[in-house]
């Protein structure tokens, strides 16, 4: 699915002082201890582990075996699942960088840590990290404000996605009301067409869950923390809207291309019939002067050749004014 | 989304008694002592609020962080959120003036208190506002019957816009009828197209804003109250219908507009094939006597010339009625 | 939407031994006497009332504001509000005479009361008066009972309706398989798709209000009568489903016009193709003996020209055959 | 909509022990009193039931007006109706013998009998009679079993309908795809589009009687009847899958025979340019060589006229293996 | 549906200690006594059985008629029927031997025993039980687990089918966009249609079977089994989410087709005019040469021969120079 990214692990200890602390990711088996300790914060932080590290993310976290198999398998939709104590989130960031746009994060909350996995360096995490870092009350003094950070990032990377596709929209519209149907620009909306299935894919899971949290099915969120998630339902439900009046459009377009195909064709035939009249006249008055019947009077005339040309001339002026009048030249 | 308005602000307060007393925009910072004062009705209405309004606005009705996020952003979608003992609504109006014809509407709503925020000087709080300093028992004497005024006029301004679609619907049908099948009106359908749909946008999470007010979802809802909402869900779910009814018949004219193109390729293509026949037969009469034989007795007849135009001219008018009457000329 | 009808105004009072009584339209004051007389039923029955009389109505049988207001304006959906007591019910009944074949109907139901307006004379209205003023056990007992005979009614006039739109459906279908693909046909079938539009506008709310009705939100709905409901409801599910269906064959006509269209320019198409060849290769033969070498020994038989308008025969005739063999003539 | 059958009344009662006596049908009055019997099981069977004999069953099973007006009107939709302690239940069997091939049947089942009238002599109602009138434990033991007896048999009554359907589908397909596009076709494809509409307008409120009554509704289905009642909602809804399925694929006929007639037109036109190009070159040389220059060198040499055929002939070969390659040909 | 598989039956008696116990086929009556020993897991494992095979399923296990019916008759869609203590599952697996590729699984769950039958050896079924005959605690202990493992194991056999269709349809997609619009594609087209189709049909049931057993109909389905089954649902609606995408894929890419045939028939139309002004320009001008009248005094001079056709050629140079500039041939 995605770019394999470089392997890297950071283990982050907030205590209730706001003084962080980073543990080497050699020691990370001492993270079941750092959970331990009462007050504190830990947020564990991974890109692109291997087997080793996730198996010992199972042992420290107490993970679930099917959780764990999400994590080696990829490819999951955004869904929440709920093992005991502790949930497992999977949402779906828009990256640059991967090859289909989407970059798949999981990630996994119990009482006092959180966990999140990515494949792809995304700028999200980066971000959130940076403010993890700083001082108290920043907005991820607990998991379910962790957890929004994370997911409201996420959900953030897709409006510059959107804008990217409106322009694009409008350039393919302005491209078809030119007529310009050609080739590419029918590539451009099966493209397109892939771009909005696979956003939708990814973003329709994505409100349920955000629906899913804000009705509190998780205790990790508060009634402080509810209106944070019920913008972050907003949003997803706003960029969905959006993706669905896209799809509209875009139907419209293509539409409207086989229209605007249409037309050509009539003007094209339009212009054949014209040519076929304006010539064809000409050439019958030609043939019948190079009939051989022996009395012709015409052809004694001493302006019979000039006069015949002459006619020539006038068909072909009254046949092109004609179809020029009804706009088929 | 739309052209900046000029900035303005007005602070009204209403007494039990009805008197009106308005505050200067310079004392903003007396508004909380205004709310704290019993069987006062405080309406804060702000057009394109700076950012030390904004905050002011925060600090005077303790407005949430999140809420004053979404009024520095804006492109917010209809919605009701819900803040301790306030609500925010989003609300879109009609108006002429913005580029996409919809302007955005923040409503803040808190016990004795109200304050709207738009960024084009809409014609709906101007007319509320007229009532508002009006006299005792206008239909506005309490912060929910106040939001009723605000939403209803909001909701009123569709219904020209609707009118106005129609009338465009209906010109294209007729121009389509007619057999028009111009590029102008293809971008017409298509901007059609777009109107809709952003108007669907808007007015669907709009009926659900209402339906949830009607529910009594808020406090400021009472029973006697519930009628107007009511009316306004109403009104909401007839605009809804009209612009489905609209987009139906937009495909239908579209799907027409195929039709009719491909009726006119027929018509054109007899045309062709009526033409040709028309004038080839002459052409090969000629070729025939242009050929040279010795041995042609017509070639030598006195009369064979003037019988061979008048072959032609039998063949010409034996063809052209032919296909008259099959209707192909 | 419908052409005004003549004012009229009517008022009648049931007593509980069957008797009628008809009040004089002049004393419409007294309807909040006769009301207020136990076992009455009141059914003022309005057609175009004027504002005066709607101001008497306000007043005798204390509507809400709301209510007065719709009666003013009219243009609503069917729907069904309630205030306090009273209940408001607005039904469309299929009439002839108006423009768009709807014509709206206002009835409010109290305790021992109902009120109806129309603005056109409809055949309903003027069935059930009459069963009204017939004897008792007719029906019309209750409120509930005169409610439903007044309902049912207007559901009734939809099947005409239908059946005449099946008429035009089959007649479309047959000018379709025929091949005609005019533009009258195409005029129709958009009248045909905005009439069933129209009808599944006013539709479908109904079968929502004949559904409240029967859930016994009103307390005027009582067990016995809920049969009736039932069946009214069947009924409009009914009508919806015809609906449904006759939109789902006139998408199925429009697309078979495209296809027959499509199918007739292939034939042209051929046929020009074949006019063409037919034509042009005899046109080429006599081109050849229009040729001035000197040494041509076919110029010089006495049979040459003969044979050559036999070869040109021969040709004709055997592209003939060609493609009338292809079925191309 | 149906052909009227021959009318026939059959009056069965099975006592507790499995005999079953039969009633002529003279003594219609008398079913009151076999249903007063204790531990009997009436089932009276009509078919085309006149007036007479209506109002008999109105008076003998105390059936409610409105049950009864729907047997005198017919044309009921699928549906369950609900009479105190009876109930009316319409379904429809597809008998090849009705115009629409569809057969209306009500029943209506009370406490120890059950009533069936149908308007053609359906298969289902003569199979599930003999087995009635064998012996006990047969299935049709309480009116719960024999209801399911009867709709089972309707339900089964449409799998060979669907056989059918799929067999003309697999040639509509068969012969688009062989580029056959004839006007029969198209017929073909509006008949199957209004049979699957119809089959769909029955089976689909079929279904939903099927759970009502699989959800214990009536207190004549218990829990061991369940099971049965499960089955009869499972075929169906297997059954509406396949008449969706079926909407779909004839769709995708649909637009193939579109796309057909659209690739058929191509190479029509190219072969018309072929033909034309392939003609008009030698057509053109032939009017050189036609020319009356007095300097013309080759029509003065000995081998100028075979020459001159020698070389149309080589400019059709050259042109027709260069439209040969495209395909044109 | 399926080719008859090769008739063959496998007893298994899992121990509470993990030993797995076969029982002879021959032996299948004493299946009960196996279910009735305390702490023992029976699987009984059936492809194809025949009549008496199924008639002794239903003495052991105690099957109710309607789960033997359906045994015999197959052709269900997947749904789960509950009689008593015991369950009915139906399921499909894909397999590439089947001619739909698709194969029917009946599973029958009660306490302590389950019995899946399949009329095509499926690889799942083999998988699993390689599985079961192995230690304990390998996710097969109880009736739950075994179900999952059965049903797992079906949906797991669906990702490769869906490869698979991405493949074609990047294929179809990538023909279209080349402009090959043959029969062969639109073949192609249909089956993929009905091979959609087909999957929707089965899998969308088997996502409700999903979610019912993991809302915990089912007793058989503990706590600690939910996970797993809601994991069984979510990859249930991922597939069918693919599926969904595929079918609005390949509407694009019919409708693309349809953009392209027209997009060709343009070109060709281009073509067909340029052609035929380009030729007949010269004919005009050969038959102008071609006339007979006694004073052309072209014809009288030395160059008159060279230069028409100098003339004729710069005429085919022009047309030519502006039939390529416009980009028509």
């Amino acid at each position: 699915m995605t770019d394999e990214a470089e392997h890297s692990l950071l283990i982050l200890a907030r205590q209730a002082d706001g003084s962080v602390e980073e543990l080497p990711a050699g020691r990370i088996d001492e993270i079941d201890q750092l959970i331990d300790r009462p007050g504190t914060l830990v947020w564990v932080s991974s890109v692109a582990p291997e087997e080793a590290e996730i198996e010992a993310f199972g042992r420290e976290f107490r993970l679930h075996p099917l959780a764990l198999e999400d994590l080696r398998k990829r490819q999951q939709r955004p869904k929440i699942d709920t093992y005991d104590q502790q949930h497992m989130i999977v949402a779906h960031e828009a990256v640059a960088d991967a090859p289909d746009g989407l970059s798949e994060i999981h990630i996994f909350v119990g009482a006092g840590w959180l966990l999140s996995v990515t494949w792809t360096p995304t700028p999200m995490c980066d971000a959130v990290r940076r403010g993890f870092a700083g001082h108290q009350n920043n907005g991820t003094d607990t998991t379910g404000e962790l957890l929004y950070a994370l997911l409201d990032a996420a959900v953030d990377s897709y409006f510059p996605v959107l804008d990217g596709i409106s322009e694009r929209l409008d350039a393919l519209e302005d491209r078809v009301l030119e007529g310009e149907a050609d080739r590419e620009g029918l590539a451009e909306i099966l493209r397109l067409k892939r771009r909005l299935l696979e956003l939708r894919r990814v973003l329709a899971p994505m409100r349920d869950v955000a629906n899913a949290l804000l009705r509190r099915d998780l205790e990790i969120v508060d009634a402080s923390t509810v209106p944070y998630y019920q913008d972050l339902y907003d949003h997803l439900v706003r960029v969905l809207d959006q993706v669905d009046i896209y799809r509209d459009l875009l139907a419209a377009v293509l539409d409207a291309r086989l229209t605007v195909a249409s037309n050509s064709l009539n003007a094209i035939m339009k212009r054949l019939t014209a040519f076929t009249v304006v010539l064809m006249v000409p050439t019958l008055i030609a043939g019948i002067y190079g009939m051989n019947f022996d009395y012709m009077p015409e052809l004694r005339w001493p302006f019979g050749y000039p006069l015949a040309l002459a006619v020539m001339l006038v068909a072909v002026l009254i046949s092109v004014t004609f179809f020029r009048r009804k706009g088929w030249f």
